[in-house]
């Protein structure tokens, strides 16, 4: 989920101080502005929640949220501890065919949360499902990336609707492929996956619905 | 999900003393069984766990598992807390025509979780998420019931397949609608739910899977 930013910044714990006694910027910055912005989002949601509040409860300078994380929505992303890039997830999904992105959308997932092994899936769920605050922010993610960004282009109507059917596949797909794990989908490859759930998203995002 | 034997027992804190030293029937031993009914299928799984051990590891008399929940299956069931009784599921969606039972499955679904207000979903992803132990329990759950039970006299061919991705559907739609509660899933009406996700989940009982 980092930003190039994130990257290029090794020397970050060492940088000379910042004015006005605020923390120099390091990895404690980073951790700051991430438990900052969880309260910040949960509270004000994500149109009510500004840069700058955030980093005023973190205690730094605003410009850390650009150095750190490359503007709010990457933060809003971090601190969600979303287990997809949806940025990232759009810029490989929305381009090609429409009558072929359910099969996109579903080897991207794959493809990114195999990496990962499953295990910030199962800490999106436990978090969104003990916490109300949460649930709200992952709301407002789904239905922001979702059904905006990816949905929206190619939806011949009710895209909200649709979002928010393509997330409950994926999100089932995560839960039982890798947090219940259960076989054979939980082992199965790629292109078993793909042939089995793609007709169906494929389905939510432009087939009949009624 | 407690059977006919739990509504009869109002008397069962005032029944006469069980020999050996046993507790005697109540509410306690209820709670006490279900404790000890988690600790042991989370140990040794459905199969392993034996109603003797429950009923020793409780310090009850083993017929208080017939008197309390009216056999092994039943006790998982409540032990597991799951946000829907298996056997009632059953036998609202197998009688009927093979190519309506997505349909079944999705009304039946909505109706026993809209009840319920969606608390017993959290409780449950929560649960799964954060311990392994639940996530084993749950696996063999829908497995030997959803698999097992319910797809398996409708599918042509793969029974496990086709049953996780009817639960990896399920799961998600609970999800989205109960959990997270993204709009306008998470307050349309069933007609609006049932065409939009029963075609999906019939795909995946009886459909072609590549």
């Amino acid at each position: 989920m980092g930003s190039a930013q994130d990257l290029d910044n090794t020397s970050g714990g060492t940088a000379p101080a910042r004015p006005r006694g605020r923390r120099p910027g390091g990895t404690d910055t980073r951790t700051q502005l991430l438990d900052a912005a969880r309260v910040e989002f949960a509270e004000r949601g994500y149109d009510g929640a500004t840069v700058r509040v955030i980093a005023d409860r973190a205690g730094v300078d605003p410009a850390m949220v650009n150095h750190w994380f490359g503007g709010k929505e990457a933060l809003f992303v971090a601190a969600l501890e979303v287990p997809i890039d949806p940025v990232e997830l759009a810029a490989r999904v929305v381009p090609g065919p429409p009558d072929q992105m359910g099969e996109r959308i579903v080897r991207n997932f794959l493809t990114i949360w195999d990496a990962t092994g499953g295990r910030p899936i199962a800490a999106a769920v436990r978090s969104v499902a003990a916490h109300e605050s949460a649930a709200k922010v992952m709301r407002q993610f789904v239905g922001r990336m979702l059904a905006a960004k990816i949905v929206g282009p190619v939806a011949p109507d009710r895209p909200e609707l649709r979002g928010a059917l393509v997330g409950s596949q994926m999100i089932g797909l995560g839960m039982m492929r890798y947090v219940l794990k259960l076989e054979p989908l939980a082992s199965a490859d790629h292109a078993t996956v793909i042939a089995a759930v793609a007709p169906n998203v494929q389905r939510y995002l432009t087939g009949p619905l009624d």
